[in-house]
Protein backbone atom coordinates (compact mmCIF):
# COMPACT_ATOMS: atom_id res chain seq x y z
CA UNK A 1 0.00 0.00 0.00
CA UNK A 2 2.60 2.39 1.02
CA UNK A 3 4.54 2.02 -2.73
CA UNK A 4 1.49 2.96 -4.69
CA UNK A 5 2.09 5.95 -6.59
CA UNK A 6 -0.50 8.50 -6.54
CA UNK A 7 -0.68 11.11 -8.83
CA UNK A 8 -0.03 15.44 -8.41
CA UNK A 9 -3.52 16.14 -9.05
CA UNK A 10 -4.36 13.73 -6.25
CA UNK A 11 -1.69 14.71 -3.68
CA UNK A 12 -2.81 18.40 -4.17
CA UNK A 13 -6.23 17.62 -2.81
CA UNK A 14 -5.00 15.82 -0.30
CA UNK A 15 -4.83 19.02 2.30
CA UNK A 16 -8.13 19.75 1.70
CA UNK A 17 -9.45 16.22 2.21
CA UNK A 18 -7.46 16.32 5.73
CA UNK A 19 -8.84 19.27 7.27
CA UNK A 20 -12.14 18.35 5.95
CA UNK A 21 -11.94 14.78 7.48
CA UNK A 22 -9.82 16.55 10.54
CA UNK A 23 -12.98 18.85 11.19
CA UNK A 24 -15.27 15.96 11.24
CA UNK A 25 -13.07 13.46 13.40
CA UNK A 26 -13.22 16.73 15.98
CA UNK A 27 -17.09 16.77 15.78
CA UNK A 28 -17.10 13.08 16.84
CA UNK A 29 -18.27 11.73 13.12
CA UNK A 30 -17.07 8.11 12.82
CA UNK A 31 -18.25 7.84 9.03
CA UNK A 32 -18.72 9.81 6.32
CA UNK A 33 -20.17 9.61 2.96
CA UNK A 34 -18.58 10.63 -0.41
CA UNK A 35 -21.44 13.41 -1.17
CA UNK A 36 -20.96 15.30 2.25
CA UNK A 37 -17.45 15.44 1.78
CA UNK A 38 -18.16 16.64 -2.17
CA UNK A 39 -20.49 19.29 -0.64
CA UNK A 40 -17.72 20.53 1.86
CA UNK A 41 -14.85 20.69 -0.48
CA UNK A 42 -16.64 21.33 -4.55
CA UNK A 43 -15.11 18.23 -5.39
CA UNK A 44 -17.73 15.49 -7.43
CA UNK A 45 -18.84 12.74 -5.10
CA UNK A 46 -17.15 10.26 -7.69
CA UNK A 47 -13.89 12.46 -8.12
CA UNK A 48 -13.77 11.27 -3.90
CA UNK A 49 -14.54 7.83 -4.24
CA UNK A 50 -12.00 7.92 -6.64
CA UNK A 51 -9.11 9.85 -4.57
CA UNK A 52 -9.97 8.05 -1.47
CA UNK A 53 -9.62 4.87 -3.37
CA UNK A 54 -6.20 5.12 -3.63
CA UNK A 55 -5.75 4.38 -0.01
CA UNK A 56 -7.67 1.12 -0.09
CA UNK A 57 -10.62 2.72 1.74
CA UNK A 58 -13.31 2.19 -0.82
CA UNK A 59 -16.16 2.55 2.37
CA UNK A 60 -19.25 0.60 2.46
CA UNK A 61 -22.90 1.29 0.22
CA UNK A 62 -24.60 3.17 2.84
CA UNK A 63 -22.39 2.82 5.38
CA UNK A 64 -19.78 5.59 4.55
CA UNK A 65 -15.95 6.13 4.91
CA UNK A 66 -14.26 5.60 8.46
CA UNK A 67 -12.90 8.99 9.26
CA UNK A 68 -10.02 8.38 11.89
CA UNK A 69 -8.48 5.40 9.38
CA UNK A 70 -8.42 8.18 5.89
CA UNK A 71 -7.41 11.30 7.94
CA UNK A 72 -4.23 8.89 9.55
CA UNK A 73 -3.19 7.83 6.50
CA UNK A 74 -3.35 11.60 4.53
CA UNK A 75 -1.46 13.11 7.83
CA UNK A 76 0.81 10.15 7.26
CA UNK A 77 1.39 11.15 3.26
CA UNK A 78 1.67 14.68 4.02
CA UNK A 79 4.25 14.51 6.68
CA UNK A 80 1.72 15.42 9.18
CA UNK A 81 3.01 12.65 12.03
CA UNK A 82 6.17 14.88 13.04
CA UNK A 83 6.67 18.18 14.82
CA UNK A 84 8.30 21.21 12.49
CA UNK A 85 9.68 23.57 13.64
CA UNK A 86 9.92 27.13 11.88
CA UNK A 87 10.64 30.83 12.13
CA UNK A 88 9.03 34.04 10.09
CA UNK A 89 11.16 36.87 8.92
CA UNK A 90 9.42 40.06 8.74
CA UNK A 91 7.14 41.50 11.68
CA UNK A 92 4.61 43.21 9.65
CA UNK A 93 0.79 42.69 9.79
CA UNK A 94 1.08 39.24 7.71
CA UNK A 95 4.12 37.66 9.82
CA UNK A 96 2.25 38.97 12.85
CA UNK A 97 -1.04 37.07 12.30
CA UNK A 98 0.70 34.08 10.78
CA UNK A 99 2.68 34.09 14.30
CA UNK A 100 -0.35 35.19 16.65
CA UNK A 101 -2.25 32.22 14.67
CA UNK A 102 -3.25 29.20 17.15
CA UNK A 103 -4.01 26.92 14.53
CA UNK A 104 -0.31 25.95 13.91
CA UNK A 105 0.75 24.62 17.20
CA UNK A 106 -2.27 21.65 17.36
CA UNK A 107 -0.68 20.91 14.16
CA UNK A 108 2.41 20.18 15.47
CA UNK A 109 4.09 23.44 13.71
CA UNK A 110 6.44 25.37 16.24
CA UNK A 111 6.94 29.39 15.27
CA UNK A 112 10.05 30.00 17.46
CA UNK A 113 10.67 33.22 16.61
CA UNK A 114 10.30 36.20 14.46
CA UNK A 115 12.87 38.22 12.45
CA UNK A 116 13.00 41.80 11.79
CA UNK A 117 14.80 44.92 11.36
CA UNK A 118 13.10 46.76 13.58
CA UNK A 119 12.24 44.33 16.42
CA UNK A 120 11.97 46.66 19.07
CA UNK A 121 8.62 47.83 17.46
CA UNK A 122 6.61 44.63 17.55
CA UNK A 123 5.24 43.00 20.45
CA UNK A 124 4.29 39.42 20.11
CA UNK A 125 2.50 37.47 23.38
CA UNK A 126 4.83 34.07 23.16
CA UNK A 127 7.35 34.50 20.37
CA UNK A 128 10.65 36.30 20.81
CA UNK A 129 11.28 39.18 17.99
CA UNK A 130 14.82 39.30 16.91
CA UNK A 131 17.31 41.68 15.15
CA UNK A 132 17.40 40.29 11.72
CA UNK A 133 21.57 40.71 12.69
CA UNK A 134 21.22 37.48 14.60
CA UNK A 135 19.65 34.99 12.23
CA UNK A 136 23.30 33.20 10.95
CA UNK A 137 23.69 32.81 15.32
CA UNK A 138 19.98 31.95 15.39
CA UNK A 139 20.24 28.95 13.11
CA UNK A 140 23.94 27.80 13.93
CA UNK A 141 22.43 27.12 17.36
CA UNK A 142 19.10 25.81 16.56
CA UNK A 143 17.66 23.44 13.75
CA UNK A 144 14.93 24.78 12.06
CA UNK A 145 12.70 22.99 9.27
CA UNK A 146 10.80 25.59 7.62
CA UNK A 147 11.16 30.04 6.82
CA UNK A 148 8.21 31.22 6.67
CA UNK A 149 8.60 34.59 4.51
CA UNK A 150 6.88 37.47 5.25
CA UNK A 151 8.96 40.29 4.32
CA UNK A 152 8.23 42.63 1.20
CA UNK A 153 8.25 41.71 -2.47
CA UNK A 154 11.80 43.51 -2.57
CA UNK A 155 13.85 41.53 0.21
CA UNK A 156 12.14 38.10 0.42
CA UNK A 157 14.76 35.93 -2.49
CA UNK A 158 17.47 37.65 -0.13
CA UNK A 159 15.40 36.76 3.35
CA UNK A 160 15.35 32.97 1.56
CA UNK A 161 18.43 32.94 0.13
CA UNK A 162 19.87 33.16 3.31
CA UNK A 163 18.29 30.88 5.52
CA UNK A 164 19.28 28.36 2.53
CA UNK A 165 22.55 29.06 2.66
CA UNK A 166 22.30 28.57 6.85
CA UNK A 167 20.78 24.95 6.07
CA UNK A 168 16.94 25.93 6.09
CA UNK A 169 15.27 24.12 2.95
CA UNK A 170 11.99 24.51 3.17
CA UNK A 171 10.23 28.17 2.35
CA UNK A 172 6.87 29.22 2.90
CA UNK A 173 6.32 32.36 1.09
CA UNK A 174 3.86 34.60 1.67
CA UNK A 175 5.41 38.24 -0.11
CA UNK A 176 4.07 38.87 -3.43
CA UNK A 177 6.76 37.33 -5.61
CA UNK A 178 7.32 34.08 -6.66
CA UNK A 179 10.34 32.10 -5.63
CA UNK A 180 11.91 28.99 -6.75
CA UNK A 181 15.77 27.33 -5.45
CA UNK A 182 16.25 23.77 -7.22
CA UNK A 183 14.83 20.54 -6.53
CA UNK A 184 16.53 20.79 -2.73
CA UNK A 185 14.72 23.24 -1.73
CA UNK A 186 11.22 22.98 -0.76
CA UNK A 187 8.74 25.88 -1.62
CA UNK A 188 5.05 27.11 -1.77
CA UNK A 189 4.55 30.67 -2.51
CA UNK A 190 1.20 31.75 -0.84
CA UNK A 191 0.49 33.60 -3.94
CA UNK A 192 -2.55 35.96 -2.99
CA UNK A 193 -3.04 38.26 -6.79
CA UNK A 194 -3.42 34.89 -8.88
CA UNK A 195 -5.82 34.13 -6.34
CA UNK A 196 -7.90 37.47 -6.31
CA UNK A 197 -7.61 36.91 -10.46
CA UNK A 198 -9.01 33.79 -10.42
CA UNK A 199 -11.76 35.36 -8.68
CA UNK A 200 -11.97 38.17 -11.07
CA UNK A 201 -12.11 35.12 -13.73
CA UNK A 202 -15.09 33.48 -12.08
CA UNK A 203 -16.94 36.30 -11.79
CA UNK A 204 -16.54 37.13 -15.26
CA UNK A 205 -17.78 33.65 -16.53
CA UNK A 206 -20.46 34.10 -14.37
CA UNK A 207 -21.93 37.30 -15.88
CA UNK A 208 -21.48 35.50 -19.38
CA UNK A 209 -23.45 32.40 -18.32
CA UNK B 1 -9.44 34.15 -31.05
CA UNK B 2 -12.10 35.51 -28.48
CA UNK B 3 -14.01 32.00 -29.04
CA UNK B 4 -11.71 30.13 -28.03
CA UNK B 5 -12.46 27.65 -25.15
CA UNK B 6 -9.41 27.17 -22.50
CA UNK B 7 -8.55 24.31 -20.60
CA UNK B 8 -9.32 24.83 -16.91
CA UNK B 9 -5.46 23.66 -15.89
CA UNK B 10 -4.28 26.74 -18.42
CA UNK B 11 -6.63 29.01 -16.50
CA UNK B 12 -4.81 28.49 -13.70
CA UNK B 13 -1.79 29.34 -14.55
CA UNK B 14 -2.71 32.68 -16.12
CA UNK B 15 -2.90 34.69 -13.27
CA UNK B 16 0.83 33.40 -12.60
CA UNK B 17 2.03 34.43 -15.86
CA UNK B 18 0.14 37.78 -16.11
CA UNK B 19 1.78 38.69 -12.97
CA UNK B 20 4.93 37.42 -14.24
CA UNK B 21 4.24 39.84 -17.26
CA UNK B 22 3.33 42.92 -15.72
CA UNK B 23 6.67 42.72 -14.14
CA UNK B 24 8.61 41.95 -16.95
CA UNK B 25 6.94 45.05 -18.87
CA UNK B 26 7.45 47.20 -15.58
CA UNK B 27 11.04 46.41 -15.82
CA UNK B 28 10.92 47.28 -19.48
CA UNK B 29 11.36 44.30 -21.62
CA UNK B 30 9.26 43.98 -24.84
CA UNK B 31 10.71 40.57 -25.68
CA UNK B 32 10.67 37.69 -23.59
CA UNK B 33 11.57 34.15 -24.38
CA UNK B 34 9.49 31.01 -22.87
CA UNK B 35 12.85 29.37 -21.05
CA UNK B 36 13.41 32.74 -18.88
CA UNK B 37 9.65 33.06 -17.85
CA UNK B 38 9.48 28.80 -17.45
CA UNK B 39 12.77 29.35 -14.89
CA UNK B 40 11.05 32.36 -13.26
CA UNK B 41 7.30 30.19 -12.85
CA UNK B 42 9.13 26.69 -12.54
CA UNK B 43 6.76 25.61 -15.00
CA UNK B 44 8.61 23.81 -18.49
CA UNK B 45 9.30 26.00 -21.27
CA UNK B 46 7.34 23.66 -23.31
CA UNK B 47 4.23 23.95 -21.02
CA UNK B 48 4.90 27.74 -21.53
CA UNK B 49 5.16 27.82 -25.37
CA UNK B 50 1.88 25.75 -25.35
CA UNK B 51 0.21 27.93 -22.83
CA UNK B 52 0.93 30.95 -25.40
CA UNK B 53 -0.28 28.96 -28.32
CA UNK B 54 -3.93 29.47 -26.96
CA UNK B 55 -3.71 32.99 -27.58
CA UNK B 56 -2.33 33.22 -31.20
CA UNK B 57 0.98 33.94 -29.57
CA UNK B 58 3.92 31.83 -31.10
CA UNK B 59 7.08 33.79 -30.62
CA UNK B 60 9.51 33.93 -32.95
CA UNK B 61 12.71 31.40 -32.83
CA UNK B 62 15.49 33.37 -31.63
CA UNK B 63 13.45 36.59 -30.67
CA UNK B 64 10.78 35.57 -27.96
CA UNK B 65 7.28 36.43 -27.19
CA UNK B 66 5.48 39.78 -27.12
CA UNK B 67 5.19 41.11 -23.52
CA UNK B 68 2.96 43.84 -24.07
CA UNK B 69 0.56 42.21 -26.28
CA UNK B 70 0.35 38.54 -24.12
CA UNK B 71 -0.11 40.53 -20.57
CA UNK B 72 -2.69 42.60 -21.89
CA UNK B 73 -4.38 39.46 -23.36
CA UNK B 74 -4.61 38.04 -19.93
CA UNK B 75 -5.65 41.01 -18.11
CA UNK B 76 -8.54 40.66 -20.52
CA UNK B 77 -9.35 37.30 -19.95
CA UNK B 78 -9.08 37.59 -16.17
CA UNK B 79 -11.18 40.11 -16.43
CA UNK B 80 -8.70 42.54 -15.06
CA UNK B 81 -9.61 45.35 -17.80
CA UNK B 82 -12.23 46.80 -15.16
CA UNK B 83 -12.18 48.03 -11.78
CA UNK B 84 -14.02 46.38 -8.52
CA UNK B 85 -14.90 47.62 -5.48
CA UNK B 86 -14.38 45.60 -2.77
CA UNK B 87 -14.88 45.78 1.41
CA UNK B 88 -13.01 43.52 4.34
CA UNK B 89 -15.19 41.89 6.59
CA UNK B 90 -12.96 41.40 9.92
CA UNK B 91 -10.13 44.10 11.20
CA UNK B 92 -7.76 41.30 12.48
CA UNK B 93 -4.28 41.01 11.24
CA UNK B 94 -5.05 39.37 7.80
CA UNK B 95 -7.57 42.10 7.68
CA UNK B 96 -4.99 45.07 8.05
CA UNK B 97 -2.42 43.64 6.16
CA UNK B 98 -4.81 43.69 3.40
CA UNK B 99 -6.12 46.82 3.88
CA UNK B 100 -2.84 48.26 4.24
CA UNK B 101 -1.23 46.33 0.91
CA UNK B 102 -0.76 49.05 -1.80
CA UNK B 103 -0.42 46.73 -4.94
CA UNK B 104 -4.34 45.92 -5.02
CA UNK B 105 -5.07 49.46 -6.02
CA UNK B 106 -2.67 49.33 -8.98
CA UNK B 107 -5.09 46.55 -10.28
CA UNK B 108 -7.97 48.58 -10.04
CA UNK B 109 -8.85 46.87 -6.60
CA UNK B 110 -10.85 49.40 -4.86
CA UNK B 111 -11.00 48.27 -0.78
CA UNK B 112 -13.63 50.92 0.47
CA UNK B 113 -14.12 49.57 4.29
CA UNK B 114 -13.68 47.62 6.65
CA UNK B 115 -16.42 45.93 8.71
CA UNK B 116 -15.63 44.55 12.26
CA UNK B 117 -17.40 44.67 15.68
CA UNK B 118 -14.98 46.53 17.41
CA UNK B 119 -14.14 49.24 14.90
CA UNK B 120 -13.15 51.70 17.86
CA UNK B 121 -9.56 49.29 18.10
CA UNK B 122 -8.30 49.43 14.32
CA UNK B 123 -6.35 52.46 12.80
CA UNK B 124 -5.87 52.35 9.03
CA UNK B 125 -4.36 55.65 7.42
CA UNK B 126 -7.35 55.75 4.09
CA UNK B 127 -9.83 53.25 4.85
CA UNK B 128 -12.72 53.61 7.30
CA UNK B 129 -13.96 51.48 9.61
CA UNK B 130 -17.10 50.71 10.33
CA UNK B 131 -18.60 48.40 12.49
CA UNK B 132 -20.76 45.56 10.93
CA UNK B 133 -23.87 47.03 12.30
CA UNK B 134 -23.84 49.30 9.73
CA UNK B 135 -22.76 46.72 7.00
CA UNK B 136 -26.93 46.19 5.36
CA UNK B 137 -27.30 50.02 5.18
CA UNK B 138 -23.96 50.27 3.58
CA UNK B 139 -24.57 47.05 1.31
CA UNK B 140 -28.16 48.96 0.60
CA UNK B 141 -26.26 52.52 -0.50
CA UNK B 142 -22.69 51.58 -2.45
CA UNK B 143 -22.07 48.80 -5.19
CA UNK B 144 -19.71 46.42 -3.67
CA UNK B 145 -18.59 43.87 -6.18
CA UNK B 146 -16.31 42.02 -3.89
CA UNK B 147 -16.70 40.68 -0.51
CA UNK B 148 -12.98 39.56 1.83
CA UNK B 149 -13.41 37.60 4.41
CA UNK B 150 -11.16 37.95 7.35
CA UNK B 151 -12.87 36.81 9.99
CA UNK B 152 -12.18 33.95 12.19
CA UNK B 153 -13.22 30.61 11.20
CA UNK B 154 -16.18 30.07 13.09
CA UNK B 155 -17.52 33.63 12.00
CA UNK B 156 -16.89 33.20 7.89
CA UNK B 157 -19.71 31.50 6.84
CA UNK B 158 -22.01 33.61 8.47
CA UNK B 159 -20.73 36.98 7.37
CA UNK B 160 -20.15 35.44 3.50
CA UNK B 161 -23.55 34.64 3.69
CA UNK B 162 -25.02 38.05 4.80
CA UNK B 163 -23.19 40.24 2.56
CA UNK B 164 -24.60 37.29 -0.61
CA UNK B 165 -27.80 38.10 1.21
CA UNK B 166 -27.78 42.18 0.23
CA UNK B 167 -26.17 41.48 -3.04
CA UNK B 168 -22.49 40.89 -2.80
CA UNK B 169 -21.74 37.51 -5.79
CA UNK B 170 -17.38 37.44 -4.63
CA UNK B 171 -16.39 36.35 -1.97
CA UNK B 172 -12.42 36.16 -1.13
CA UNK B 173 -11.91 34.08 1.82
CA UNK B 174 -8.81 34.13 4.19
CA UNK B 175 -11.02 32.29 7.07
CA UNK B 176 -9.52 28.95 7.52
CA UNK B 177 -12.17 27.15 6.48
CA UNK B 178 -13.67 26.50 2.97
CA UNK B 179 -16.69 28.87 1.62
CA UNK B 180 -18.59 27.33 -1.20
CA UNK B 181 -22.43 29.21 -2.43
CA UNK B 182 -23.15 27.21 -5.16
CA UNK B 183 -23.20 28.29 -8.96
CA UNK B 184 -24.14 32.15 -8.53
CA UNK B 185 -21.51 33.30 -6.12
CA UNK B 186 -17.42 32.99 -6.71
CA UNK B 187 -15.55 32.52 -4.29
CA UNK B 188 -12.02 32.14 -3.85
CA UNK B 189 -10.25 30.59 -0.61
CA UNK B 190 -6.94 31.05 0.09
CA UNK B 191 -6.26 27.77 2.18
CA UNK B 192 -3.06 28.74 3.87
CA UNK B 193 -3.52 25.02 5.77
CA UNK B 194 -3.79 23.49 2.60
CA UNK B 195 -0.43 24.96 1.35
CA UNK B 196 1.76 24.39 4.18
CA UNK B 197 0.78 20.47 4.37
CA UNK B 198 1.62 20.98 0.37
CA UNK B 199 5.32 22.31 1.93
CA UNK B 200 5.70 19.17 4.48
CA UNK B 201 4.60 16.32 1.85
CA UNK B 202 7.61 18.29 -0.59
CA UNK B 203 9.84 18.44 2.51
CA UNK B 204 8.97 14.58 3.25
CA UNK B 205 9.47 13.61 -0.74
CA UNK B 206 12.88 15.01 -1.10
CA UNK B 207 14.00 13.75 2.16
CA UNK B 208 13.26 10.38 0.62
CA UNK B 209 15.36 11.20 -2.44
Amino acid sequence: MEKKIISGAVIKRLPRYYNCLKELSIDGIQKISSNVISEKLNVTASQVRQDFSNFGEFGQQGYGYDVEYLKNQMAKILGLNKEYSAIIIGGGNIGKALANYQGFKSEGFNILAVFDICPENIKLKNIPVLNIDKLKEYLQNNKIDICIIATDKENAKEAANKVIKFGVNAIWNFAPVELYFGDNVAVENINMSASLFMLTYNMKSRLKN
